[in-house]
């Protein structure tokens, strides 16, 4: 019997793809929770009802016994949602930033506002499969990763947790993400005209994204230069990573680290030397995609690391951690 | 001595696009009259500061003496501000919809909303320069023609006026626009998530740039099919136009229309048979291209007529009339 | 057990969408028939092979027990590979224009080339599933449609059958496709540059694919007007039918029309009166989606048909056409 | 009287480019000079001759008497062609790579082919005006510089000298183009499906455009890390570059740097603290644009530089060059 699981923010584009990901998902059934009116909505074929539809209310979650529910919101709106949810004996998986720091003081910090639900901070746990694996399977409230830092972490914390990298000189972490990025709610900075034909920088320096990557990549501030970048495209991350490496002799080194971590998982991919994923690589998969080149003469590095942001960066990633928490197999639905 | 000249709505794309002409303009200075707080504004150089700026009061506008104000502004902001420029003196160019037709009705039923400056209506002249030459120098409230309705009519009403389209058949007009023509709104309609890796029609056979396709080129409602769409670009507009013919022979027939008509026409130019123009023949430029297929044993034709909708179908066209109406050269800034 | 099953020409664009579809598809194996060097592969992960792959031969086809044999190759490859596979016992879906038509003139005048393998032609079935049904499960050679015709043929052939459609008055049917119908192979006209931020019209009146519109719509030459036309996305096609109606009092008898033919047809889908699909309405789907548009003042139609290229344009029903013919439920591997 | 300058290569992008420069230029009248067929025109109005053109030799150089040839060529091309042109008493304006280094074994180490024309280096002048203005003014020979090489340069060699670089911790350079940087030439991997939807890595830490930085810059080449990258757009350039300071105590020491070195240039703009240039900024124009972040606490910083490679990266600086070498208003046809 397949489990109900719900999704707040179905409107939007991480909702979307939620939504698209869980209807073929083998062992879920998704139903649609209605919480504030979408903005226009894309047009709709006749008889194509889609996935029932219930308000956003701890009653009707409990009424309906969802397993899990998804906030595919704003912070500020999964603050005020979680609670509701988990108290309706829902586990919950967050998408926003609402939960993924354990300390108040970070998120104040970065994101610029109130924190409004503390009280969970204790109990969420950061939903990075590849890391926090065990942690996740058992909890109740999951903070589903950021965008930048899944890309980020997953192709640095391994260098780090070796010790190949050179930290006195610093790491840069380049960063270019599509559009879909930034959510569907209308802006001028997301307007077709504006994007494009352009490519700019934003949040160059201090980006809020940054406190996650040096949380799982053990990087200290001052040793991590990330710039956030748009690409015209809708979707898609790809990060280039500059690093001097210390007591790597050649590539092979390198990709001992990475098989050596990442030989069991299955949504990691190493790329040969010489070859370099793109962002079509991994469009609509779950995959993140890692390549690698080392300059011995001077012992430079540069590791490019690729992923969709809606999927591994957000709805592939929360489906990966519900398969977690609800015991199917990690792949499900997802391959 | 230049001539001052204000534009208002500078900010968005007609507005810019204006002022990127005009600052090039040998004969005139431009002003920006300050309407509307902008949007948010692009990245801007140091010590760039652009034309002067003043505020958009009959007043100022008086005291600075513009010999024309160009109103780049929705049409419920040009029926506000049209008489307040008109009373200080400044003729007036306006690119919205408000001042195309001579009749409230018109206007009523395909903008559904109210006239509020129907008193200017009888003066208003239809800034087509190729058909309205004569009476634009002399007007001093100038309705700059609609984009989809330029490129149409520049390459409809000759084949009318010559009697070569089989009326009795219909006529279509399949039109395809870029995004700047919706405007510098955010809306998710023209959000970039939503435009790229897409097409869409819209307004199809309703579109409220049909009365002034009828009005200038003598079609009859019930003969013109016209549908617009959405292109995954900024800027251009192509149209491919199909209609039955009657008493053409040849293709030669048909460009004898065209060359008839607009011999000494600066900003029309014509293919050759089995080349037609596509829309980065006209990106930046205030040209009107013309290309022409004819299939002689089924008398079927098909003319493509492409525009950038910035320039010819708003800005540059706009210039023209002022050159127009100042007694400029007509090509001046704008070849 | 998987029957298996092979691709010639994989490293195309269609081929490349069968391999995708088919290594997700329950009943089947996939194996990759290398007949040519690839051009320039796209980077792949270290690890990721992929389905086996053979040489594109009769003997390699027979050893290896092939069901069908998929060739998304050129006409003239068609036409020297068909032959060899048929001798090795494999039933054959061919994507390109050459078995499509039961007269080898009608190739010759549209095609400008020689046919050589006109032997094939009066066994091949025309390969759309939503008319041909029963010919295809019981076909050795099946002729796979174009993808222009296929969006055409489904939005128009109910409307003529019905009588619906004023055919003195001619029917346009004005196409735009994404760049991925021109195939893999490099040209300036499909080289990024020259597509993006660009609009233009190709084979004007003169497509080759106007005969299988004729064919299957039931149409004659002089009635339809066809022009293609290309869209700066990757894939998508979407086509514009105008048409003057007969015995057509309102909307519901053009919806009539559509869901007695298609109400139960698995991959059409109707639109709600004023809403129209575009192309992300198909984006990587089998669908073909169709929007209905009627003037009752004066009896005009316009008709909005829109499909992904490379899926019911290609590879998807390709692998429609195999599940019918290894008698797989149609829908398998494409929902 | 207008000086005659011919261009080689006009059907490429630079060489194009170059044309809509010179048309405009109110003291020179450009030919065209043909050399190789072109690959496939774009559509031509009826009439639009254009430029007179001529055979590409030395004798036909000779007696129109050019004073300038552009080679908008590859750097085979441009080596079989300067000495005749330079033969023919034309000053020449190389926009290939040909000539861009003082000695042969940059060229091949990089180049990776041998140089075919070595008794020209000696009097080659590398053609940054920024750095080599008076050079090139007497020069018969200009290597215009490569595209990611002028956005460098004109970033870090300000910086560079002024000592605010922490060069031990190394200096990195995240460079992005837009794809008509790689000519017109056809290639799966600028073809319009490839690049679309797309961001790639290319010639990672081993670009051919290294040299240039470093020689300029003066920067080691174990100091630099540099990476090339496609944006799915036809122009533009923008470069990330991320170093460590020294002797920095806030924005505005490194402000005072690029205002001293450029307070007198034309076509160098800064940006205000925390604004950034992006590649609309620069689009169609000859500037090159610079924004800059420091971030006090850790002394880290990042300067962003923006330029169209199409004009200050190629034909742009190449009529600026032209403009220097002919005594000619420096901005002559670029304001």
């Amino acid at each position: 019997m397949r489990k109900r699981v719900g999704i707040v923010g179905f409107g939007g584009y991480s909702g979307a793809e939620l939504v698209r990901l869980l209807v073929h998902h083998p062992h879920v059934e998704p139903v649609l929770l209605e919480h504030r009116a979408d903005s226009s909505a894309r047009p709709v074929p006749l008889g194509q009802a889609g996935p029932a539809r219930i308000p956003c209310t701890a009653d009707a979650v409990k009424a309906e016994d969802l397993a899990v529910v998804f906030l595919a919101t704003p912070a500020d709106v999964s603050m005020e949602l979680a609670p509701a949810m988990l108290s309706a004996n829902a586990r919950v998986v967050d998408l926003s930033g609402a939960f993924r720091f354990a300390d108040e003081a970070t998120y104040t910090r970065w994101y610029r506002e109130q924190h409004t639900a503390t009280h969970l901070l204790p109990q969420a746990v950061y939903g990075l499969p590849e890391v926090c694996r065990r942690n996740i399977a058992a909890a109740q409230l999951v903070a589903n990763p950021g965008c930048y830092p899944t890309a980020a972490n997953l192709a640095i914390r391994p260098l780090v947790q070796a010790g190949v990298i050179d930290r006195s000189a610093g790491i840069v972490c380049d960063a270019k993400s599509g559009v879909s990025g930034a959510g569907r709610k209308p802006s001028v900075t997301t307007s077709f005209c504006e994007v494009t034909d352009n490519f700019s920088a934003y949040s160059v320096l201090d980006h809020r994204h940054v406190p996650e990557i040096l949380n799982i990549s053990g990087l200290e501030e001052a040793e991590l230069s990330f710039t956030a970048q748009l690409i015209p495209i809708a979707r898609g991350i790809l990060e280039t990573i500059y690093f001097r490496t210390r007591n790597v002799r050649d590539i092979q080194t390198l990709f001992d680290v990475y098989t050596q971590e990442y030989s069991h998982e299955p949504f990691i991919r190493l790329y040969p030397a010489g070859v370099f994923p793109d962002i079509q690589s991994v469009a609509g998969a779950n995959f993140c995609d890692i390549g690698v080149k080392f300059d011995a003469p001077t012992g430079r590095a540069v590791v490019v690391s690729a992923i969709d942001n809606l999927v591994k960066g957000a709805a592939g990633q929360a489906v990966q951690n519900m398969n977690l928490m609800l015991d199917f197999a990690e792949t499900e639905g997802l391959l």
